[in-house]
């Protein structure tokens, strides 16, 4: 067995997190090239990394741990009282409200409930990098379901309806007020666009390796291009296959633009200091959102069968309802996943935030070491008693 | 082993359609009388059929596919601007306001979702053919769910409350709409409403034969006459058995008036051209519905616990979201089954519509041939290429 | 084997029920101090306890059956015109409109689809029985999901909302107006607030026991008491254990107050005649409910998962949709379970009314002889034929 070194260091009374990280590495045989970071109450109390070719700068593709940003980012709009999520896009991009989606709101993109989830056939990489035309083109689409009556995951396609709603608002881009208002102030290793000089710390991701058993099962789940899943998947001859979702953000043309649904590139610090900027004080500066924006956006919006996904998948605001898919975190708990295997939470009742990055894809999308990592992390945040808000 | 026939042609590129029909046939010793029909853009590319006394132009009983027909006829008059699915019923039809029911509206009904699903006790035959009968004991009742709040399948009465909405804004029945508008200009042998020169043709809907075993499993999931599901498949002291359900339409005043909801009496190839007259060109005529109307009625609208059926069963508008049921389907496909086995499926996207009869009912509703004869045609088709849309 | 005495009565028909009772006694060794009664048509057909210290008389704690004597009450209110159940809660109690709760309605509360549920952290028994410091409490808190899109047990919460409602439109509490309307013109034994003179009929809860094995199984199920379950069932440092929710009405303060959501303490014989006297004549009184505002909370509100209970515990108005429960009963059956194991129901298509109770709680909150009694007494009624409204 190959024993793989862990190297960072964990705060007092985490030291059980990097036990269990350790453990999961060695298991993995330090395959996975994976970072763990974790901020308690503002203070970076998690940093690990392990694997040949990872550190602590690593930055690697997310996939749709973006989302956390995208969110983010239309959150301070709407706190700004520039976006309001009960009104129709349409108010505000005219032309989507052709085809049946005149009543369609912000409020039912962000939760995924518009209906519009994709085009049969799927975007090429090149297309979805351009983000406004992606947006044309789902303008023109009918919802696949009734709107606000169903949800069902929009992966590749929400950033794109949400970035067009900010460039009506606001005349940039969400990449552009992301850029502005929470990367460069925080010094963030969480990028949706990443510049030239920062390509060197850059590691791909590495497709997943199966047994051809394993394979084979996983093919017999493959969704029909053209149905809901396949939709909601971008599959189908000009989209996606399993193995070029996995690589999506190793093309350059990817990470610099940064499409806001799955485009960003980071390091576990760099989601980790993201949500902790937006639950709590870090680096001397106030919380992005403030309690009633965040109270609105870790509400529940969208419960039941996920029509893309199949199974529960629910959604606050943009974000996973992360209290649903972990009980171990509160009711208010929240962030999101990436298809390789990243993560992003944040848990404000415990003053918890987490970043995960990994560049071995998980087998199947399924990486279930985040779940343990969540759970180590909030279990010795609870150990600590009193200082709980 | 009984080496049943099999008779009729397919289509170059559709030899395996033939393959999987005469594979079930020989499993079930070709007992079931079994027809399967399917067009491909506009062209009869299955036409087959096995078993004694079944022939390519046999009639039987079809059940609920006979909603499908009734849907049609609802999109015609929403497609010309007579009923406006976002009204009241009662808009059309005053007395049905009564009990809670006044905000209840066309679409409610039609997806199933107005909670208006029958009577306890149920309807005799002799009732359920008199539609008008039917109507008016219903506008009586109040809602046995919030309407709007969830879906139960409303399997003998939905046709009756569609009819009395046609008959209060055209002054005819879905029965003389549907002659007038399709089945005469197509000359479909899908008939609500078999004229007596017809009834030679007609082919009695046999009971299925269980073992003891299979029997006693089954009644140990018969439904509670009063419950939500007895009350929506229509059982009862007054309504349906098993058996009763499943030789309906046997009687000849079923037959002779064809309830909108499942008196109709079809052979395959009759319910195939119907979808393929509704999505596209046949005989030379313009598709019966125009893209906006398509697009309308094979969006979903009902998702979650069925609460009659008790499982998913998913609906678009009227017709049952058929790419939800078959994942091999794309994600407008629609159509509906029918009880005893019979189906209509149409794959817009593709160009497929596909027809099914069987007159040996299939054992506890379940006819699991239907999957796979859609499978095996939505396979040629894609073999086909570039004939997609 | 210890062979308890079965005591009590049953009316000519419903010899099968005493025999379920009989086979139940034996089976758990008449440990658990049951009591089961049961009207028909606004007779006591079913009179019958065992198990040593308990009596005809005897009146243990009911925990959420109490819910069904409050809504009882929110629905005579109803009734009056007093509280219109589409309105804002808000419009009753200003204070409730803050923080997103402005557009919640009387019905949202009482179908548990507000989203107001707890507090994290929970309630002290000292609390829970000052309804209105619950109350206030309540006003401040944002829902945890979107009012009306989804829905959860709000289990020791509903009763203060509702209380706080009905005393800004009565002056009067939901104890003082059930005494006066419900369980003193009936003389029920079924109180909100049990007096002094009575305390000597009290049995107190006794926890259950359980194998180690039991245990272990059921603290893995334990819900994380910041988590949207453990919010729902006031778990938390301030809030229950399972053996302090057990044990909650063997407090005297309890007792003496009888918070509306589970501090009712009652006989079997009480919850019957509660529920009998809702749905039809007894003691030469009409029936409580009109026709019309049993069908409104007899109507099914809440379908698909409960977001705090995790399965599908379905919901009318108020009351459990027992029809959706217990297949055998009617689609308009309803009435409320209590924790440690007691149950009301009323199915009115058949008239009947149960009650149950026992003291000795059930493991894990799960007492499946509840739907063993129920059926019984349904068949037996079922068997009698005619006597069928």
């Amino acid at each position: 067995m190959n024993t793989t070194r862990i190297e960072g260091t964990v705060a007092t009374g985490f030291e059980s997190v990097r036990d269990e990280f350790a453990a999961f590495v060695t298991e993995t045989d330090g395959q996975t090239g994976s970072q763990l970071a974790a901020y308690h109450h503002g203070r970076l109390v998690v940093d690990l990394w392990a694997g040949d070719g990872t550190g602590p700068d690593t930055l690697t593709g997310v996939h749709s741990v973006t989302k956390g940003a995208t969110t983010l980012v239309t959150a301070l709009l709407v706190q700004d009282g520039l976006v309001d999520l009960d009104l129709p896009v349409a108010r505000y991009w005219p032309e989507f409200g052709r085809a049946g989606k005149a009543a369609i709101t912000v409020r039912d993109v962000m939760s995924h409930r518009s209906g519009v989830i994709g085009i049969p056939g799927g975007f090429t990489v090149e297309e979805l990098v351009d983000e406004r035309l992606v947006a044309d083109r789902l303008a023109a689409e009918a919802p696949l379901w009734r709107p606000g009556t169903a949800h069902g995951y929009a992966g590749f396609t929400v950033g794109a309806l949400l970035n067009e709603v900010v460039r009506r608002t606001t005349g940039q881009t969400i990449q552009e007020v992301y850029a502005e208002r929470v990367r460069e102030p925080y010094d963030l290793d969480f990028h949706l666009g990443l510049p030239e000089e920062l390509e060197p710390r850059y590691r791909d991701i590495r497709p997943w390796t199966a047994t051809p058993e394993q394979e084979a099962a996983f093919a017999a789940y493959s969704p029909n291009p053209d149905g809901i899943a396949g939709i909601g998947y971008n599959l189908g001859e000009r989209g996606f296959t399993p193995e070029t979702v996995m690589t999506f953000p190793n093309a350059r043309i990817v990470r610099a633009t940064g499409p806001a649904s799955a485009g960003g590139v980071a390091s576990a610090r760099g989601i980790a200091k993201l949500y902790a900027a937006t639950i709590g004080e870090v680096d001397g500066r106030a919380p992005l959102l403030k309690p009633e924006t965040l109270t609105e956006f870790t509400t529940i919006h969208s419960t039941g069968t996920n029509l893309v996904t199949g199974d529960g998948s629910p959604f606050a605001l943009g974000f996973e309802a992360k209290g649903l898919i972990h009980p171990f975190l509160s009711a208010r708990a929240f962030g999101h996943t990436g298809s390789a295997g990243a993560d992003g939470i944040a848990d404000p009742l415990h003053g918890i935030a987490i970043g995960y990055t990994r560049s071995l894809a998980a087998f199947a999308f399924d990486a279930p070491e985040r779940g343990r990592f969540a759970a180590a992390i909030a279990g010795a945040a609870a150990g600590l008693g009193g200082e709980e808000s």
